[in-house]
């Protein structure tokens, strides 16, 4: 098994679904990975997170994530298909990715990804408005409840979760307490990686 | 079973997988749907498509259709959790996500949805790029494969292949020639309702 990472970047989703099942992987990470040959033969735009296990390629943190836990069903951190939880879990991935992260990316990539001549400051208002609602979502849901899907930690909220300290770490949570305490108390699980002690605005 | 839609829209993703595993369903369609309260009780930011099912309220196209053939795993348009079909499922859901329809949706936003002072269409020519970008990357993986996943028809192409019909409308697919042959092979399903007589480039 092994993980090809940046950290701290959304690579920290497979990092942390890694370290709760346990298993051991090879870790192959930092900035230069970016430009090595087996990366592009895992993911064609060469991005991270990327997986290799057992030889077989995978990209995009959700569906890594999701194989790992799939494939480890005794940890109990993701329900299997056919569940109404599972239903659930797929719908705040969809919802994190559509509704949060796309808007803090495209603010990303227009801060510190494109050509400087190519960059638009002039989105980030936009950009930050979407992504604010989509966290009000989140807020709102976790108003009386600690965790996202059936009121107990699993892997919805190490997927979700990133989104939401992402969200934090861009100041974006100040009127958003329940989104504010659920960061808390993801950050206060003992093998959490997302920690605002590292350059969380330079996301990959 | 009650789905709310708009055609044509990213809604067309759960009509589609509803018409292949043959299941009967209320549609509650229409521009109008976006006021209806019984909307706002599904999806707290009142976008379609919506599902409910036996009561259970579901958002997210992505979260729907994975529900509905998950539901009923005899039509085999879904490989189950824990199955490496199924990690490559959720690869191309994400991917499409994140790195199309992000997007895609980014311009419409700009073209369509925000208040006509807030458009900014200085930002179209980076989101074209960028979406381009995403569906070279399904042209090369479609160049030697028929179908996404296992190189049968599946959930995947429903789901990804509305985003491919969407950049086709767009004009994104002039140089992509197996994203444009596949997309003929969508259409050509009998039940596919991904047409381009229908006004798609007002996504909602």
């Amino acid at each position: 098994m092994t993980l090809y990472e940046l950290q701290p970047t959304r690579s920290a989703r497979a990092r942390w679904t890694l370290l709760e099942l346990g298993v051991p992987f090879e870790s192959i990470a930092g900035r230069e990975v970016f430009e090595m040959p087996e990366l592009a033969q895992i993911h064609p735009l060469s991005k991270l997170p990327a997986l290799r296990d057992g030889g077989r390629p995978l990209f995009e943190s959700a569906a890594i994530c999701n194989w790992l836990a799939d494939s480890h069903p005794e940890a109990g951190l993701l329900a299997p298909s056919g569940t109404w939880a599972r239903a659930l879990h797929d719908q705040w991935v969809a919802f994190t990715l559509s509704e949060i992260e796309a808007f803090l990316w495209h603010t990303a990539r227009n801060m510190f990804i494109l050509p400087e001549d190519e960059r638009l400051p002039a989105v980030f208002p936009q950009n930050e408005a979407a992504a604010k609602r989509g966290l009000a979502v989140l807020d709102a849901h976790l108003k009386d409840r600690d965790w996202l899907v059936d009121d107990r930690f699993s892997l919805t909220d190490i997927f979700t979760g990133y989104a939401a300290c992402w969200g934090v770490w861009q100041g974006m949570a100040e009127d958003l307490p329940h989104l504010t305490a659920y960061v808390e108390r993801l950050q206060a699980r003992p093998l959490c990686p997302y920690h605002q002690d590292v350059p969380a605005a330079v996301p990959a």
